[in-house]
């Protein structure tokens, strides 16, 4: 990898994490340039022009190109290594649980601790106080999924971390700032220690 | 691939359209075994216990494995083919806007279909239709997004057509059925013509 890396960053952002902690799982060296995305640094006519005209984070900068959305750019920083599994089904199926935690995960888990954590209940509109219940039910069947798919495996796809984990494990492990709790779901906790003893692991700021 | 391809599907998704198209497009013959999601046959116990836990289609069966998420499995199809880039970058650039699909346009594009065409204005509960606007905002962003990106390029990812075309499309072309124009998107529309015209196409049912 020759290209400079540079990470465009919330550092509460449970996606801006995944790609830091791909990064270090890989021993890469990774750029960082923080927004706070509660003021609205990421919808700036520049960041917009320049970064993302999605205006969200996380963007890995390789060299003097832009990639957004981080399961792509966990990817990106993990081809050709040991975090994605070399069996092609096996590389399908490690997707098939990076599309899962955007799509089930991420909405509901990521979103209710943006919302009980950093917007707090009193500011909440009656719109999202309204989601609040099938985000909650939702999120917890993400969780029970997780949970029964991990009963008698250590990992979720093979045998090995893959990307998968680092994606899932980014929001799971502080999913109780929004209210989810953790001591219902063993073979989580199981797993969230086995990442966390990973090499080169590092915690979220 | 040796393994006889089956699609567990309902054939009015367009998630599931995805797999089929891409099937299609590589000349691979693939089974179908249909569902009625409106009643509720994909919560079967049955279904849960053999083909995919999370109560959901499409899910790609090749040989006796299971892999749900629509675009794990057309990516699985089209591993080694050209509908995936060969560079490194624009193979996750790929990935970025299929994991684009399924955050920013699935969830609202998709959703509005369904509501409107299937389940109907009528029988929507109050907590849908509190989300209506949200998610009518969130779906024209997207479709801006795609649009805008679309400018000076004939397909999503450098100058052929990827997965990320076909993901992109399962639901942009039938979005009127949710309450969104198309013909306020020109460079969608024209894109929407050139994956209608690939050697191969075959249209949703």
């Amino acid at each position: 990898m020759d290209d400079v890396l540079t990470l465009h960053e919330d550092p509460r952002s449970g996606n801006c994490y995944k790609i830091r902690l791909t990064a270090a799982l890989l021993g890469l060296p990774i750029k960082r340039v923080q927004y706070d995305i509660m003021r609205g640094e990421t919808r700036t006519r520049e960041f917009l022009l320049n970064v993302n005209s999605n205006g969200r984070i996380p963007v890995l900068q390789i060299g003097d190109r832009f990639l957004p959305e981080s399961n792509a750019a966990c990817w990106y920083l993990a081809e050709d290594t040991e975090l994605i599994p070399q069996d092609r089904f096996m590389r399908a199926d490690m997707l098939r649980w990076m599309f899962f935690e955007q799509y089930n995960h991420e909405p509901n888990i990521a979103t209710l601790r943006f919302w009980f954590a950093f917007v707090g209940e009193a500011h909440l509109s009656a719109e999202q106080i309204a989601q609040v219940p099938a985000k909650r039910i939702a999120g917890e069947d993400a969780l029970a999924i997780m949970d029964n798919h991990l009963k008698n495996k250590d990992w979720f796809v093979g045998d090995a971390p893959s990307v998968a984990d680092i994606s899932l494990y980014a929001y799971t492990h502080v999913c109780e700032a929004g209210g989810f709790r953790l001591q219902d779901r063993p073979n989580v906790c199981a797993w969230l220690e086995r990442v966390a003893g990973l090499p080169g692991y590092v915690p979220m700021d």
